[in-house]
This record gives structure tokens, sequence and C-alpha cells, in this order.
């Protein structure tokens, strides 16, 4: 473990200050400060009580004052180290919620020797003395900016170290293998070398068949993160856009436009039942087509139908015959991505054909009299569970992880190939220093100043 | 006085819930909560401590809970009453600044019996309770609003009691005067009705000197509040742009830019030593025009230039001649505002011009080469001053106290006409009771529900 370089403690002498709301005009604004002596410095500028003489989690009226001049009526709340969100002695002062109020107080407060705090400062001193381990700081910026329940889930699950407790069992299964291959080179002298490598070369496999799982779960993160993407495809006229406004107008709190770079490809995100969807609303595929501008929007089209989480097939059934629709889903096949069948204007259609399609695995809706929207929205929520989304604690969402991660299963599996080719321990052993040391970089038991610098600018000021 | 009414009394015995710091992302959020059994509702979603057995002034980290579900990690305050904002039992959640959290935990204290605020709402609640007077609650949101030095500064010193003592002073010399009055009544059937009458007089007038200035305060409160209008004049080219520019470039944070709603009007805002100016760029005016549009033009200038609170007159130093100069001053001296004469271009001047202005109150500038900008600053600032901005204690900035000042006047002047006039007490006592009244509303001593709920309608949620 590398422990903070002697500039980083040096740092800690100082005492940062930020406004830790977000800007604007509200009711009440928090002004956060950190550092030793900050209550002393806070206390110079406070009227109301002595906060030195104070415990911790308490807190305080009185007044902000410049010289005379009143800034403002505030309530101070004192932390003592360690009881403090970074581990060292920390001030909120509650002002009014005015920018005017806030920005004064922010300068008298670096006047009386403060200094701005860096974006994520706070949440660095915090992971910096030991408060909790870097994935499970980067899941509090990660927990701001959730905005659906399941975003939100994983993010709160990692702050409270589910990942964690994941990449430490994977650690300490690294160090049992560790160990064995210390045993054989215990031996080596005795070129004893093959005691134990079937049993190793499983352990090694386990590990892998772990690690494989854990990267599986960063694509399925990744899409929680950025929306599940639904592809809507159909001909024209089956319904794609009544479909879309439909199942957005019911949920209009949430809804965001994203107008699509690529021509005819709008996008659109709703919550259904916490879990964030992007539909996206494609032009339709033909077989027959000759226009070559119409076949390069096609070609668009299959690249988002090759990426989609699942693919909804629209078919206007007052407009279709059996084998339009088998043949529209016969090319769906050849994309491997998982297609919902829908038949629309289920109020209008062909009853012929509604009781040739009513054993397959179709849903029958109308879009624009809103029947039946709810259970295509159970089906795609039945969809994502089906891939697990339950099993949300080996669930990766940090790229930084998956970076690692994936280093770890590059360097266990040439350790895997090189013990089956029987090489010496003594070289297998560099590679399961490299895994180890990956693993170190995610939980931050291995950091670089650049790492940590990097990790916590992405923060907001104030946290 | 009249008591709040038992249907506000009732609402009392309901919990408050609002998010008070501004929506948005941040690292942390505060929702306040307020009302009778409050802490024992929060304790019901909260896992860390028992709070119902915390005391007031304290702060509890620990988790909210919906079901099982952990929301977020929070920091709890509790407030026992009356040692709170409103004087009721209040809580104070501080969770992490992500509007998906704020929503979620806001949604289930709603579940659990507390209902959104309304504007405004806890400032009611803590003048209903006595916390403090109409015109201090009413200083709060003109705190919040207050964007630069001068407009906090009035907004404090009236949160704190500033205005209200004013209005105290008024209402006892008013009651001073009604007992004289009743001197008079208890003698009134021995028809005695003369002795004080000189005296009353002189009494009433001393009270309508001390509303004048009051109501004058008002005239410059809302000068302050909107910004220090200055308008600034020049022939075409003189520099009015240019010197526009350089005042704004040195200020860029807090400038906002007005597009004028008449032509060739328009106005930005800059803070000069805490003190909002509103600067106005008109087009020049030409004594020989016969051109129609542009006399409506000048008629609109000429509009601004009286309610401007002071001119200044720009001219190029290189292009005009002393007479040129004092035909534009004596037109402007017929709009009876006062005038600060700026000659611009002084680094291309024409030497015998500026000899010829050395010993008039002229300030040379150039706003091209930003030489002596302070100069002009300081000459601004030096303006307000002379206009007694300084004893802010005496400046009203709510219209609504300016409107209950100006009825007082009203049946004051009545009362002073009757009274010189020998009309009897009992017709007198009645305007007196009136004055009493209109200041009554002032500081709240007698309030309507609709004054309140207008009133408080008005402040931000949450507050």
């Amino acid at each position: 473990m590398s422990l903070p370089t002697t500039k980083e403690i040096l740092n800690f002498n100082d005492i940062i200050v930020a406004l830790a709301t977000p800007p604007g005009k509200g009711a009440i604004a928090v002004i956060r400060l950190s550092g030793i002596n900050v209550i002393d410095l806070v206390n110079g500028v406070f009227k109301g009580c002595d906060l030195c003489k104070k415990k911790t989690h308490t807190i305080h009226f009185g007044l902000i004052l410049d010289g005379n001049t009143v800034l403002d009526e505030v309530l101070v709340s004192i932390f003592r180290a360690p009881k403090s969100f970074t581990h060292e002695d920390s001030v909120e002062i509650s002002c009014h919620g005015s920018q005017f109020i806030t920005k004064s107080v922010i300068q008298l407060l670096i006047r009386k020797g403060a200094r701005m705090a860096m974006p994520g400062e706070f949440t660095k001193r915090a992971f910096l003395n030991g408060r909790f381990d870097l994935t499970q700081a980067e899941a509090v910026s990660d927990l701001i900016a959730a905005n659906s329940a399941i975003t939100h889930d994983l993010a709160i699950k990692q702050m409270r170290g589910g990942f964690s407790s994941l990449i430490k069992k994977l650690r300490s299964e690294v160090i049992s293998f560790a160990s064995l291959l210390e045993l054989e080179l215990d031996f080596s002298e005795e070129d004893v070398k093959f005691v134990n490598r079937d049993n190793m070369n499983m352990m090694l496999n386990d590990l892998l068949n772990y690690i494989n799982n854990l990267l599986e779960g960063f694509k399925l993160g990744n899409v929680i993160k950025t929306g599940i993407p639904i592809v809507i495809t159909g001909k024209p006229n089956s319904g794609k856009s009544t479909l879309l406004n439909t199942l957005l107008n019911e949920e209009k709190a949430i809804v965001s436009s994203i107008p699509g770079t690529t021509r005819d490809i709008i996008e659109d995100k709703i919550t259904i039942d916490g879990i964030e969807f992007r539909f996206i609303d494609t032009a339709g595929l033909r077989s027959n087509s000759i226009d070559e501008i119409e076949m390069i929007g096609m070609s668009k089209t299959k690249e988002y139908l090759k990426k989609a989480f699942s693919v909804i097939c629209l078919f206007d059934l007052s407009n279709e015959t059996l084998d339009s629709i088998n043949d529209y889903l016969k090319e769906m096949e050849i994309l491997n991505t998982p297609v919902i069948k829908v038949g629309n204007k289920v109020d209008i259609a062909n009853h012929f054909l509604v009781n040739e399609l009513k054993n397959s695995d179709f849903i029958f809706i109308s879009a624009f009299k809103k029947q039946n929207i709810d259970l295509l929205k159970s089906k795609l929520i039945e969809y994502v569970n089906k891939e697990k989304i339950e099993c949300l604690d080996s669930v990766m969402i940090n790229s930084r992880h998956y970076e690692s991660l994936y280093k770890c299963k590059v360097s266990l599996e040439r350790t895997l190939t090189n013990s089956r080719n029987n090489v010496y321990a003594e070289f297998l052993v560099q590679d399961v220093k490299l895994t180890l040391h990956h693993l170190g970089t995610i939980t931050g038991e291995i950091t670089t100043n650049d790492l940590l610098d990097n990790l916590f600018s992405k923060f907001c000021i104030g946290k």
C-alpha cells in the first residue's frame, strides 16, 4: 500500500472551504469547511458563543461578522475529528440562500486563512484519512448523479461497500493462490514443481470465471447508467411515434428529448419501475430497397439494432399478413438482439391475423387508444430482470474499475496459460503480483497521485 | 392585535416539509421539516440512533430507510421548540445533493404524514409563533434576493429589527398623541376643548414630518433595490458605448444586459463599491432636429433623463468647442437632474479646450484607454452618498410598508386639518385610530389572513 505523499500530508494542514449546496436562490445555503484549526477560524468571525468550547455534532445560532458588518444570521454545525465526513475537524455554516451572502461569507473565510476547495477535495481527504476506500468514494459522485431508482441503488450499494467486498473476496483468493505458488517455490530446489499444478489451474479457472462475471456486470452496469437502449422498429405507419408518445406521456416528469444526430433517429428516456429506458425510434427496414440514401439510413438503423438491449418490432395489425410479419421477423433474427413482438392497432385489427398470432408470444396493443401499454412495460421490465439486473451487488458501473479488472483478467489468463505450459513458479509470480496490483488500484490500496487527482476532479466542488 | 384564526392554529398541527436548498446537483441538499411530533416522524424512517431521545441543536449520522431500501446516508439536525426558526420542533435532513434522492426522501416523508410546505410557510409559522414581526419576516425574502452589499445591508438591518424600531417609535408617539386627545375627551363635558390644541397641532406636525422622511426613504430604497439609474447621454461618437463597455469589463462577474424595449436604449447593471448601478445608454439629444422619428426617440430619452438619479454627459474632447458643450449642458439644465460632466478622449483632446474646462467640475477620461475610470466611479459613489444613502436605518424598501405609511400620512393630515378647524376630539379620534391601524399592519400587530397569505406566498418554498 502506497501512503499519501508528503505533499499531500502537508496539504492537510490547510483549511478548505466551499459552497456545498447547489448555487442559486434558496431558503438556505451550506458552506462547508475542513482542516486543522477550522473551528478556531470560524469562531473568529462568529458572534453568538465560543465555538471552540462546543462539543462535536452540535449546532449554534449566531452572526457572521465582517468587522462590524453583519453578513448574516446563521447556524454553525461543529464536527470534531475523527467524527466528520473528512475525519478532520469540520464546520458547516448554514446561511440564507443568497448568492451574495455565500460569496461574501466565503470571501471573508478566505481572507481569514481558508482556501477554496478543489472539486472532490472533501471526499479525497475522507479517502486519504481512511474513511472509506476508493470505490466507495467514487460512489459518492455516482450517487449525486443518479437519476433513477436503479442507478441510485447501485451507487448506494457501492458507497456502502458492496462492490469493495467483492473485490476484497477476489483479492483474498488471489492471495491464497499466491500462497500455493509460494509452496511450490519453497520446494523448487528439489524440483517438485508439479505438486499442485492441477489444483492451481482449477483455482485460476475459478478466479477467471469470477472476474468474467464481474466484467459482464459492467456491460449491464453501463447500460443501466445511461439508460437501457430499446430500439423501436417497424414499417412506416405501424405507429412507432404514437407508441413513443404514449410511453412518454405517462411519465411526463422525467422525460427528456435528445434530437438524434443521425437522420430520423430520435431518442427519448423514460423511467419504468425505477429503471431508466432509452427508447430509440428508427426508420423501418425494407429488404427490397434500392434507394442509396435509404440504404445508408438502414445501415445506421442496423447498427442501433445491434447495440440495443432489445428491439420492439411493431406491426400494424390492420395492414399486415402473417407472411409479411414473418419476413420482417426473419430479418431481425440475423441481428441477434432479443425481439419483443408487438401488434399495434388491435382495436381495428384484422381478426383472422390476431387469431393466427395468438399462440406466438405477441403482445397486442393500441398505442393510440393506450390499450395494454402496461403489459408492454412489464414485458420490458421482465427482459431486464432476465438479465439478472437484480443481483446488483456484482454490477459494476465504473469504467475505471472495468479497466483494472480487465487488466487482472489478462494477467491471470497469462498465468493460466503459463501454468498449463509448466512454466516455473518464479515466472508465474510476476503476473500474480501484477494482478494484485491492479486489484489494489480499484479499492485504492495502491494509488498514484495522478489517479487521485484525476478521479476527484470529476466531483463537484464542496464534496 | 388580531390573533391568528382558529384555522391557522389548527394548521399548526401538521408537519410541513420542503427542500430548503436550491434545486440542482450539489454536494449536499437540506430537507427541512417543522411541526408537532416531527422528530417522531423522522425517527420512523431513520436508522442510526433514537432521535426522540436526542437534545436540541444536535446532529446525528445515519440512514434514511424506505422499508429495507437505503435512500441515503444523512445527517439529521434536531431543533426542539421553541429553539428553532419556526419556534416549533424542527428537523433538517442533510442528504447527498441529488434530485433523485431529495425527491425520494420528501415523497417518503409525505407518505409518513408530512405535507409539502407552501412558499414562505416556515417563515409564516415563525411570525405567527411570535419569533419576529412582519417587517422582519419580509426582510428574510429581501435578504435572499439581495445581490449587492447595500441591498443586503438594508435587508439585514430590517431583519434584525431596524425598521420595526422606527415604526414602534412612531406608534408610541401616535399613542401619546391619542392620550392627549383622551385628556380633552375627559374634559369635553365641561367644554374645555382648547386646552392643548396648539400643543397637539405641533405634535401632529412633528409626526407628519417624521412620516414624510420615512416616505422619502422609500424613493431611495426602491432606487437601491432596482439599481441606481444613471443615464449616459452625449452626441453620437462621444464614446458612450465604449464607456459602458469599459465600466462593464471591470466587473464582468455581476454584469447583466437587458436589451431595451425602446429603440436605442440599452440597460446594464454593475456593482461599484457594493452599490448596484443601472446604466442606461441613450441616443443623444439635438436641439435642431426636425426628423419626426428622431423627435419621438428624443422624447423617450428625455423621460429617462428625468427619472435618472443622475446623468453622465459625455463629450468628445477632440471634437467639441466650449460653446457646443455649453449649449448641450444648457439643455440638460431644464431636466432638473444632477449632471456629471465627463470629457472623453482626453488622450487625443484639443488641449485648448481642456484648459478652458479645467476649472469647471469636469472629469477627464479616456473610455477607450481606460484612463480615470476610477475617478468617475468614485464621483458616482459620492453622488449616492450625498443623497444620504448612508442612513440606511430609515430607508424603506418594501412597497407594502410604503402603502401603509402613506395611509397613515393621509389620516394624520386629516387629523391636523380638523384639529386646526377646532373639530371635536370625538371626531379626531377616528382618524387617530385609523393611523394606529395602518401602523399595526406594517409590523403585523394587525393582520388579516389575506395579507399573510399574499405576503408569504412571495417567498421561496422551504423558507
